[in-house]
C-alpha cells in the first residue's frame, strides 16, 4: 500500500452503533489508532447463559503497535466496562477524567490489573499527544460527574466525540457544558461529529436533574417514616441530592447495595460527594432512630432479582425491613426488558404496604434522563457544525430518527453515514466515502470463558429450554445386531415423568423397534442408528405431545 | 352445614386479580354460580416452552353442578381464550353478546367443541336467569365492540362487573357506553363492585379512539407510497378506521396475517365492519396498482417473530413486500416485555428504507388505549357508587392504585378487598368479609399438555437454558468393581466441544479417578456413585468454568 493510500483518516465503531452498549470507537490515521471508550453491555435475551458482552478487538490486536491509548469519556458500565477483558489483550494507556479513572481503577484492582495498567488523568483543559492527534475536551451534562466530549485533532480535521450528553441549564454540580468550547471548535471548522442518540426519538428537551432534588425533598420532609431510594449507583448527582434532601429532613443516611457503597466510597473519597460528617450510618443503627429520622440509598432500581431493594421488598434482605407506612422511591426507568422485573418489585412493596413512587420520570417526578432529547441534539449539532455526521449509541432506529434531526438542521443527508459495527467512513482530502468493513462482532462472556460460547452452544441451549431433552442409551452387540441391554429413557424439562409412563413406555418400544428393524436391514452404522432413533423418536412425540425435545442417543458397544 | 351458612354471596377470582390476563372471575350464591369470562394469558419469561396459560378450574369442575353458565364481557383472548380448555372438561352454556360469540364460535370449531356447546346471545338489554341471579347488562367502550359490563342482582344485592372499558365521548361507531344504566343501577344501590384496573397508573382520560382516524386519514392522503398498518387484528374500530382512511384516500386495501383475515371476515359478516364493495383486494393484485392507490392492514404491531409485518421487515414474506419510501405505522403500544421485539421490527423497517410510524400513542397519534385511565375509573365508581370495592383485571400495583382511587372518591378503605386468585369475599347481612381461600393457579400449556408441564420441568429448562448440559455414559463390571468401557462425555449448550478438547479431556479423568476412588472404598450403589461423578465432576467444571451445567451420569451394568 502507497503511503497516499494510507493516509487518511478512518473512523468505526467496535460496538455502539446499531445496539445500546458495549459502546468502542476508533479513530485512526495513518500509523495512530486512538480507541474511545470501552464498554460492555448486557446479553439480549436470546443469549441464554451468557453474562455480559464485549466488543470483538481483534482489528485492535492485529494493529497493537498503532494504538495509542484508550480515552474514556465517562465512567458508565457501557463506556468502562469492558476494560479489564480489553486490556487483558491489549496492554494500552487509558486517559480518563478524575472521577472516571476512580471508577476504572477499582475494576482493575478487582481483575489484577491495576499495576500494569498506565492511567493517565487528563482534565476538560488537558491536550493529550497520541501520535499525530491531539485530543482536547470539552465538559458535558450527563447522569455521572467528570464527562467529557471529545476533540481530536487530525491532519485530516477536526473530529468530535460527543460522548453521552444532555445540556442540563442547572446541574447540580454547578459544572456546566462547555458551551463556548463547543462553539469555538465549531467555529474552527469540524470534518465529523459522533453525537449520542440515545434520546434522539424523544421530542422537546430533557428535565434538570435539579427538579429532581426539589421533588426529593418535599418527599423526604412529608413522610412520617423511613424513605428508601432506588437508584443508579453510578448517578452520583442524584445522590448528593438524597444526601442534600437527609440535611434538609433531619435524616440519616444508610447505604446498602455493593455497587452503591462502592461508587459512593471512591466519589466521597475524590470528593465529587459532598457528605456532612456523621450523616451515613450502618444498618445495625437503623433500628436505634426513629422511623423519621432515616433514609436508605439502595440498588436495585431496575428489580434485579439479587439486589438490595428486591431483597428487601422480599423482606430476605439481612438487615434493612421495610414497614408499612414506609416511602419507597424509585429514581430510575426501566431500561428496556427491565418492566417486569421493576413491576413486581411495586407489587411487592405494595404488598408489605409501602407508598411506593414509581413509573416514567413524568409521572412519578423523581427522575430525569442523563441523555438530550431531539431539541439538545440539534443544539449539539448547531454548536458543532460538522461537516460529515455519525450517528452513535443506539437501535438503528435511534441512528435514523437522529440523521433526520441533522438533516433538519442544515446537514447534507448525504454527508450522514449510519453505522453498523465495523462499517468505516475513510476521509481523504476532505471527502468521505464508506471503506471496507473491519470484523468485529459480541464476544459473549460466560462465567469465566471469553468467546468460547457461540452460535451452536446458544442454540443448543435455546432448544433445550424450550421443551428439554431425552438422552437414550442402549447397549447393541453389532456382531449379532442385538440389543443387549436398555434402551433406557432419562428426561429433563421435557413432562412430568410420573405421570406419562405410558408416553415413555411406548417411546421405549419405538427405539427398539426402529433399532431392530434396521440391524435387520444390515443398517450398522452408529451414525444411521443414531439418526433413525433420533427421527423416529422425534416424530412420535411430536405427533403426541407436538414437543420437539432434543434427543440425545447414546449407543454402546459390547 | 346449615342453610343459613349456606346463604351467602361469595365472590373471587381464578384468575385475572394480581396478573394480567387469564380473566375468570366466580359469583356464587348459594346453590348457582355464575363464571364471568374464561380468559387466558401469555407466559411469563420465567415459564420457559410453555405456549398458554389458563386458570386452575378445579373449584368450578368440583362444583360443576352449580355452575350456570359462563358469561362473556367481551371478545378478546384474555377474556375468552380460555374456554376451549375450559368447556372440554366442563360444558356449561356461553353466554356472550353478537361479536363475541362470533368469535368464539371459530374458537370452539377449531377445537371441535362447536356442535357441544350451547351458546346463547345477548344484547345490552336482555336479562338472564341463572338459577337464583339474573343478569343484566350495560354496553361500554372498549377497543372492540359489543363490551358489555354485567349486573349480577343477587338475593344478598347487586353485584356489578364492568368488563374492560373506557369511557369513550365520541365512539367510532355510535355506541356510545350507556351513562344512564350505570346511574340507574348505581341509584338502586350497588353492593359490589368489580372494576377493570388496568389503566389505574395512568393520571387523565384516555384519547377517544377517534383521535386515531384523524391521523390515520391525513398519513394515508400524504404518503406518495404503500401504506401498511399494523394493529391488533380485534381492534375492530381501528380496522374501520383504516377502511375510512382507505376511502378518503382513494386506496384499495390488502389484509394479511392469519387473525387479521379470521377477524375482518367475522366481523364484517356479523355487520360490525363497513367495508366498501370491492375495496378488499388479494395480495397478489397489490402490484398491479399504483403505491399510492394500496394499503396493507397487518398483524404483528408486537413484532410477533412470525407475523405478517415482521416477515414483511425481513422480506420474508411471500406476498408483500415492502420498498424504499413506503409507509408504515404501528397502531400499538408494546405489551411489556414485547418492547425489544417492537423495536427490531422498526430498525428492519427503516433499513429498508421506510418511513416508520411508531412509539407511544402520545408521540405517534396513532394509538390510544382501550382501557380508561384514572379520571374514568373514578367515573365508573361515582357512577356505579358501590358499598364493597374489588378491583380487578391487573397487577397488584394497579389494583392498589385502584384502590386508592376508589378511597378519593369516597369508598370506605375498610370496604375495599384486594385480592389474589383464589381469595374469596363472602357477603351475607350485607357485610362483607374475606373467606377460606378456594384453590387455583396457573395451568401451564405446553404443545397438547395441559399441565403436565410444573414446577420441575420449568426449573430443568431453566438450569438447561443457563449453562447447559453435560451426559457422562459409563460402563461398569460390579462384580470386579471395573471400568469395561467409558466414560464419554456428551455435552450440549455447554461449551464449544472443539475448542474445549483440554477441558473435556481433563472431565474424563476426574470421573475415571472418581469412580475408581469410590469402587475402591466399596462404595457400588450406582445412586452413590452418580453422586460422587454429579459432585466432583460439578465442582471441577464450576472451578475451571464458573458455570454450573446439568450433570446427568449414566452407569451401564455389563
Amino acid at each position: 500500500m502507497s503511503k497516499k493510500n494510507m493516509d487518511k483518516l478512518v473512523i468505526f465503531a467496535l460496538g455502539g452503533v446499531g445496539e445500546i452498549g458495549k459502546n468502542m470507537y476508533v479513530i485512526q490515521y495513518a500509523n495512530d489508532i486512538v480507541v474511545v471508550d470501552a464498554g460492555l453491555k448486557f446479553p439480549d435475551e436470546d443469549m441464554l447463559g451468557i453474562d455480559i458482552v464485549i466488543p470483538d478487538i481483534g482489528y485492535l490486536l492485529e494493529n497493537r503497535d498503532k494504538v495509542r491509548g484508550i480515552v474514556l469519556t465517562h465512567g458508565h458500565e457501557d463506556h468502562i466496562g469492558g476494560l479489564p477483558y480489553v486490556l487483558k489483550q491489549l496492554n494500552v494507556p487509558v486517559y480518563g477524567t478524575r472521577l472516571t479513572l476512580g471508577l476504572v481503577e477499582a475494576k482493575l484492582k478487582e481483575a489484577n490489573l491495576l499495576g500494569e495498567t498506565k492511567r493517565i488523568v487528563f482534565t476538560p483543559d488537558s491536550e493529550l499527544k497520541l501520535g499525530a492527534i491531539k485530543a482536547t475536551f470539552f465538559r458535558t451534562n450527563h447522569s455521572i460527574p467528570d464527562s467529557v466530549g471529545v476533540c481530536l485533532e487530525t491532519p485530516e480535521g477536526l473530529v468530535v466525540h460527543t460522548g453521552d450528553f444532555k445540556f442540563d441549564q442547572t446541574p447540580v454540580n454547578g459544572q456546566f457544558a462547555d458551551l463556548y468550547r463547543m462553539a469555538e471548535i465549531g467555529n474552527r471548522g469540524v470534518l465529523a461529529l459522533l453525537s449520542d442518540s440515545t434520546n434522539s426519538e424523544k421530542p422537546g428537551y430533557t428535565g434538570s436533574e435539579k427538579s429532581v432534588g426539589a421533588n426529593l425533598e418535599v418527599i423526604f420532609r412529608e413522610s412520617t417514616q423511613r424513605v428508601v431510594v432506588a437508584t443508579f449507583a453510578s448517578n452520583i448527582h442524584r445522590i448528593q441530592q438524597v444526601v442534600d434532601a437527609c440535611t434538609a429532613s433531619n435524616r440519616k443516611l444508610v447505604v446498602t447495595g455493593r455497587s452503591m457503597i462502592n461508587v459512593v466510597t471512591i466519589a466521597s473519597e475524590l470528593g465529587y460527594l459532598d457528605i456532612p460528617e456523621g450523616m451515613v450510618i450502618e444498618p445495625e443503627e437503623l433500628n436505634k432512630l426513629a422511623a423519621d429520622r432515616v433514609a436508605i440509598l439502595s440498588t436495585g432500581s431496575q428489580g434485579e432479582p439479587m439486589s438490595a431493594l428486591t431483597r428487601m421488598a422480599r423482606s430476605t434482605h439481612r438487615k434493612v425491613d421495610i414497614l408499612p407506612g414506609d416511602t419507597v422511591i424509585i429514581a430510575a426507568t426501566p431500561i428496556p426488558g427491565n418492566e417486569k422485573f421493576v413491576g413486581r418489585t411495586v407489587d411487592e412493596l405494595f404488598r408489605i404496604g409501602a407508598n411506593v413512587i414509581y413509573g416514567p420520570g413524568s409521572v412519578s417526578g423523581v427522575h430525569v434522563s442523563g441523555h438530550g432529547s431531539q431539541e439538545e441534539l440539534k443544539l449539539m449539532l448547531n454548536l458543532i457544525k460538522p461537516k460529515y455526521f455519525i450517528p452513535i449509541h443506539g437501535e438503528y432506529r435511534m441512528l435514523r430518527q437522529h440523521s433526520n434531526l441533522a438533516v433538519s438542521v442544515g446537514v447534507d443527508r448525504d454527508n450522514i453515514f449510519i453505522l453498523d459495527n465495523g462499517d468505516t467512513v475513510e476521509i481523504q482530502g476532505g471527502e468521505a466515502r464508506k471503506g471496507l468493513r473491519v470484523p468485529t462482532g459480541n464476544v459473549l462472556i460466560d462465567g469465566l470463558g471469553v468467546g468460547d460460547v457461540g452460535n451452536i452452544v446458544l442454540r443448543d441451549r435455546k432448544l433445550l429450554s424450550q421443551d428439554g431433552i431425552l438422552v437414550v442409551v442402549v447397549t447393541l452387540s453389532k456382531q449379532d445386531s442385538k440389543i443387549m441391554s436398555g434402551p433406557d429413557i432419562i428426561s429433563r424439562g421435557f413432562v412430568y415423568v410420573r405421570e406419562s409412563e405410558g408416553l415413555l413406555d411406548e417411546a421405549n418400544r419405538i427405539v427398539t423397534n426402529t433399532l431392530v428393524k434396521l440391524m435387520n436391514e444390515k443398517v450398522n452404522e452408529w451414525a444411521s442408528l443414531k439418526t433413525g432413533v433420533r427421527d423416529a423418536l422425534g416424530r412420535f412425540l411430536y405427533e403426541q405431545t407436538r414437543r420437539r425435545p432434543m434427543i440425545l442417543p447414546i449407543i454402546m458397544e459390547v
